[in-house]
C-alpha cells in the first residue's frame, strides 16, 4: 500500500517551535520513524510539507493517480482552509487528520477542523505517534 | 501496565446499533479483542460500561487506586457532562477519549467534547481499532 | 400491543408539584386513568418512574425485548439528555414524546427537546390526557 | 361544542406535496374524517382553509362570535407569522396547534413555531389523527 | 414551452423607486422586453405581480396546470416567506430566483434568501437582463 | 394637508384585546378621537385597516397620489414585514411609526422594528395620543 | 403639574454637533421654547444638563421631592447605563424616553435603549418638538 | 431547626483535587468543622454525598418530609442539571447554593448555574467557610 | 482590621425602593447593623455610599492606604463597569461582592458581574446578612 | 471587449468531482464552449485556473491592463478570501460570480460569499451555462 | 500646535498596577517625558486625569476652544463609553486612541474599542512611547 | 538593527486603489521613505511584498536567521491567516503590526486581526507613517 503524508504551515519549524506544545523532535527525526515504521510494514510513504495552501491542494489531487490513502495534518489551515476540504472530498481516497497537540483542549479557533466532516477520522493530541497510528488505521480497512 | 477502559451509555447495544454508524462488532466482541491485543503486550486491562454518568464518575474515582491511564468512550455524555470532566481532571491519570464514528463529521453537538480539554489526547472516526490505537498511545509515554 | 410508558425526574411528585402549572392529579391516579383505558382498548402498559438518567436509558434498552411503542415524559432530561436521544434512536420502536404543560409556552430552555428527532412526535400542554392521546397515535400506525 | 379548523398555506396541496413526509391523504379526505368523528361526538366544525394570512387571521376574529375553541395547523406561517399569534391571544379561545409532521425532528427553522405561547398546547408528528386528537382534548376541558 | 413569472411586492413602483438601485425602466416595460424576447425564442410568458404574499402562494400553485418552470423576484419576500418556499418546493416546477440589485451586496437581512434552498438557481444583480438569462437557463436543460 | 393613518392586523379588536395593555377604547373612538382633532387643525385624515400586509402595502402606494405623509401602527407587521418598509422607502412620504404600548418594554421581538429604519421617527408606549401627536409633529415640518 | 427635563451627555453642544443628524437649535433655544409652551400650559419646567451618569442618577433621586413626571434624553447613556434604569424604577415617577434623531434608524448599538423597558413610552426623531410632545403626553394621564 | 447539606459529584475527593482551586480540607474535615457549629448552633445537619444526579434529586424529594432548608453544592451538575432545577423548584424549601471556589471567575461554563434561579441565594469563592455563612443566613429567615 | 464597605449606585434609596426585592430596610439602619457587629468582632468599617462610578473608583484607590479588604455591592455598575474591575484588581485587596436580591435568578443582564473575576467571591440574595457574612469571610483568611 | 474568466480551486477536477453536484462536463470542455460562444459574439476570453489564493489575486491585478471586465468562480475562497474581495474592490473592473452549484441551497458557509459586495452581480446554480449568462451581461452595459 | 492628552480610570495608579501590563513607569514620569519632547517639537501639552467619565467627556468639550487635536488612553472606558465617543465625533478635532498593553492581545472585551469608529488611528501595546508615536502623527497632517 | 518589513496582498497597488482610504503614495514611494528613515537611524530594512499566504509564512521564517524584528501589514490575510499567526508565535522575533486605515473604524470583519494575539502591539491608521512608527518603537526595546 502507498500513503502521501501531508505537513500544513510551519510544521517545518517543529522541534524549535513551542516544544512544550509540540515536542522536541525535528520534522526530519518524525518522518524517519514513519518511514522506519513504513519499511517494517512493507508499505511506501510519500511525505510533503508546505507552507502554501494551494501546493497542499496540488499535492492532494496528485496523490489520486497512486495513493491508497492520505494522513495529513493540515496545521493552522486545518481551521481556515474549505480548499482543502473540497480537494479532500472530490479525490475521495480515505483520510485521517493528524494534530500533534491535543487542538480540543486549546484555543476556541483550534477546536474546530473545517476538513474533518470529509475524513474518515481524527487523531489527536498524541505526538509524532499519532501520525503512525493513523497509518496502522489506514492499513486495517476492516476497522470500522 | 494497568489500564481503565470505559464505556459509556448506550455502547452495551453495539453491533445492533446503528451498524453503518457503529460497525457490527458487539462490545463483548471489541472487548475480546481489545483483552488479545493487552494479553500479547502484557498489559492488564479492566473494563467497565455503564448507561449512569454516576457509576462513570465512581469508576474514574476507583481507578486512582490501581490503573496507569484511562481510554474512555464517553459515548452521549461526551457532550453533556463536566462532571466527567471534573472527575478526569481530578484523578490526573492520562486520559484519552475515543469515538467510534468521527464525531466531527456528525451533529453539530457531537463536535463539541466536555471532556477533551482535560485528555491527553482523541481518537476518533476509526472504529474498534481506536481503543487500541490509544492503549498503544499510552503505553508510550515519549510520544509528545 | 403492549407499551412501555416512561416517567422522568420529578414526576413522582406530581399534584403537589407547581399544580397550576402540572395539574393537580397524582402520578399514581394518571396511572390508574391510562390502565383503565389500556383495559378498554385491550392494550398492555409497563409504567416506569425514576429520577435517574441511567435507569431511563436502562429501562428504554430492556423494552427492545417487549414493547411495540414507547411514550415518555422525560421531564428534565428531555432538554439536557443526549443519552436518552441515542437510546431512542438505538431500539428503534415508535416513541412519542408528551409533556404535561405547553413547553413551548414556557422558559426557552424548555422549548428545545434533544430527544424531538428521534421521536415519531410530541403532544404537548394537554395534561394526563396527553399520554392517553400517544397511546391512541401509537395504536394507529397508519395515521401518518 | 363548535370549534374552528384552520388550515394554513399549501395545505391545499396536501396528499401531492411530498407524501412521505405529509402522508397520502387529501385535505378533503381528512376533512371528511375529522366530520365524521365530530357527527359520533355530535360537535359541529367549521373548516377553513387558507394560503393568506390575513385570511387566516379574520377567521379567528370571527370565531369569537361562535367557536368554543381552534384546532390551528398554521403551516409556514407557523414560524413567521406575529399576526396570527396577537390573533389568537386577543380572541382568548382555546386553541391547539397540529402540524402533520415533527416539526421538531426537521429544519432549524420549522422547530420555532411563533404561536406556541399563546396556545394550550400543540401536536405535532402524528399525521391526520392530530387534528382528532387535538379535538378531544378540546372536549376534555379537565385534562389539565 | 411555457413559464410563469412573479413579481413580488413592490415591483409594480419600479422604474420610480430608488432607481440608482433598481434601474429606470418600469415594470411594464420590462415585461415587455421579455414578451418579445419570448417571441423570438417561440416560448410563452404568463407574467404576475402582487404585494400578497398568499396571491404569490396561489400563483404558484395554479401553475403546476400548465408551466414548465418559474421566474420568480419575490422581492421583500424573499427574505421572510416561508410560505412561497414551501410553495415552491410542494409544486416541484424548476424555479429560478431573480433579483434586480445584489442583494448579496446590501444589507445583511438581504442576502439571507428562504426560497434560494428550493430552487434551481439564482440570479442577482443584473438588472431586468436577470429574467432573461433565468429564461435562458429554464429552456436549456442540460446546462447542470 | 392630508395624511393616511394606518392600523395594522388585529387592531380592529382594539378595546375588547388585552384592554391593560392597548387601553379600553375602541379603534372607532380613537378613530373619531383623530378626525376631531384634524377638523380643529384643518387637516385631512384618511383612515385604513387591514389584517392583510399586502392591503396595507397597496394602500401605501396609493398614497403617493394625495398624501403629504403617513402615520403606522402596523402592529405586528412592524416585526416581520420587510414589504412595508420596503413600500415606506419606495413612496418617499415622511412616515411616523405609532404604537399603543411601549414596544420597547415588551418581548424582545417586539422591541425590534424592520420599518423604523425608513420612518422618519417613532412614537411608543403613549396610547392613542399617540396618532395625535405623531400627526403634529408632521404639522411641523421644521422640526428636525 | 410640575415636570423635570433631563438633558444627557453631549447635549450642550446641540446646534454645533452633526446637525444634520441632530438639529441646528442650541440646547437654550430648545429649553426657551419648552419653558414657553409650559407657560401656556401653566406647567413649571427644571431643566437639568449633564455629562455624567452619576449626577443624572442624583437629579432623578431628587425630583421624587417635587415632580409629577420626567422627560429624559440620556444621550449615549441611554445605551449604557442600568443605573439610570435602576434610578427611573425606582423613583416611580411617569417617565418618557425622548430622542431628537430616530435611533432605530442608526447604528444597532443606538438601537437598544436600557431604560426603555422601565419607561411609559418613548418620541424618537421628531426633533426638540419631541420634548414638547413628550409633555403634552405626560399632561394626559389617561392617555393609556 | 434541621437542614439539609448536599455535596454533589467529585465533592468526595476534596482535599486531594486540585488543592489550590478548592483547598487542603477533606470533606469528612469540612463536614466535622460544620457538625461542630451545628452543635453550637443547636441546629441539626443531614450531610449527604453523591455522584448521582438522580441520587441527588432523590435526597431532595427526601428532605420534605424533615427539613427546614437545605444548602447544596451540586458541583458540576450546578451547570448542566435542570432535574436538580426542577427538584428545588417542586419541594418548595429554601435553599442556598454554595461553591468553594468563585465560579464566577472560571471558566465561562461555570458562571451559569441552572439552580440558581430557583435557589434564595448563592455564596461563591469563600472555601468551606461558605457553607457555615448559607447555614447562618438559613438561620437568619428576616434577613431579606 | 480594617474594612471599606462600599454602596453604588441607587442603594441610598433602600427600603422605599422595590421592597419586595431589595427589603424594607434603609441603608442607614444596615450600616448601623454593620457597625455594630464590627464594634463586637473589634473591627473597623468606613462605609461609602455613591452614585458616580468615578467616585467609587477614586474610594477603591484610596483604599490601598488603609484598609485590609473590601466589601463591595456595585449595584448596577457591578454589570457595566470595567474601571470598577480595573481598579479593584490594581488595588489587589482581598474583595468580596455582596448582592441584596439574588442577581442571578433576575434578568439576564444582572447575571453577569463584571467584577466577580477580580474578587475572591460573591454573597447574593441574602439581604442585607449578606455584607455581615462577606466580613465574617474577610475576617476569617483561612477558609480558602 | 475582452474578458478574463478565473476559475479557483478544485474546479481542474471538473467532470470527475461529485458529478451529481457539479456535472459531468470537464473544465476543458466547459472552457471550449465559452471560447466557442466568444468567437460567434466576437469577445475575447482569456481563461486562468489555479488553486492558489494568491496566483488568483495576481490575475486580477493583471487583468487591470487589458481586460473589460471579470467572470470569476472563486470555489472554496469565495466562502475564505478577503483578499480575493480586496484585489476585485481594487481594481474595479466589472466582476461577476459565478457558482455551478446553488450555494444557497447548500451548508450553511457556503452561503456566505466574502467576494459577493464587491461583485456586480452573482449567478448561482445553472451550471456551465452560468459563465455565458456572465459574460451576455458583461456585454450588456445598460442592463442595470 | 496644542494637544490634549487624556488619560482615563486608573492610570493615575500607572507604575504600581500590574507592572508585567502596564510597565514600572509611573503616570508623573510618562508625563515628563513627554512634555520634554514636547518642548523640543516646541508643541504645548495639556494632561488630564480623571477616574470620571462625565469628567473626561468634559475635558474633550473644553479642548474645541484651543486644541488642534487628541490623545486619548481612555482604559476601560474605551470598552463601555458610547458617551466618550459621542463627545470625539461632536468636536472634530483629529483624535488619536493609545493603549499601553496590546489589548487586541487581551480578553476578548478588551478588543473593542467603542471609541475607535470616531478616531483616526490606533496604537496599541507599545507602552509610553505610544503616546509620543502618536504625537508624531498628529504633527505630520498629510501622513494619510 | 534589522528588520524585515512585509507588505500583503494589494499591498503592491497602493496609490491607485481607493486613495481616499490607503493615500496616494505607491509603495515604492513608501519603501523609499522608510529606507530614508532607516539610513538616517542606521539600521538595514529588507522589505518583500506578496499575495501569496504561504510566501509571506516562508518570509516570516526567513527572519530567524538575521532580524531584529518585524513590521508586517498583512492586509486582508490580518483577518483571515491562522498561518500567518502561528508562524510569528513560532520565530518569536518582537513584530508590531500596521494598517495605513484605521481597521476599527471599518467594516466589522476588518476589526478582528489573527494576527494581533502574538504581536507587541498594533498601530492603526495612521498612514505610511506607522511603518515608520512602528520601527521607532522596534528600536527602543525599553518602552514596555
Amino acid at each position: 500500500m502507498r500513503f502521501l503524508i501531508l505537513h500544513g504551515p510551519n510544521l517545518n519549524l517543529l522541534g524549535t517551535r513551542e516544544p512544550s506544545l509540540y515536542g522536541t523532535l525535528t520534522l526530519n527525526e518524525i518522518n524517519a520513524r514513519l518511514q522506519q515504521w513504513a519499511r517494517l510494514q512493507q508499505v511506501e510513504l510519500q511525505i510533503v510539507q508546505s507552507n502554501h495552501e494551494g501546493a497542499l491542494v496540488d499535492a492532494i489531487h496528485a496523490a489520486v493517480a497512486w495513493a491508497d490513502g492520505i494522513v495529513i495534518n493540515a496545521g493552522a489551515y486545518t481551521h481556515t482552509s474549505l480548499a482543502l476540504r473540497d480537494a479532500i472530498a472530490a479525490v475521495k481516497l480515505p483520510t485521517i487528520e493528524v494534530h500533534l497537540s491535543n487542538i480540543h483542549a486549546r484555543e476556541a479557533f483550534r477546536r474546530r477542523s473545517l476538513i474533518a466532516p470529509v475524513c474518515r477520522g481524527q487523531v489527536s493530541g498524541l505526538g509524532w505517534l499519532g501520525y503512525q497510528l493513523a497509518l496502522e488505521a489506514l492499513c486495517e480497512p476492516t476497522s470500522n
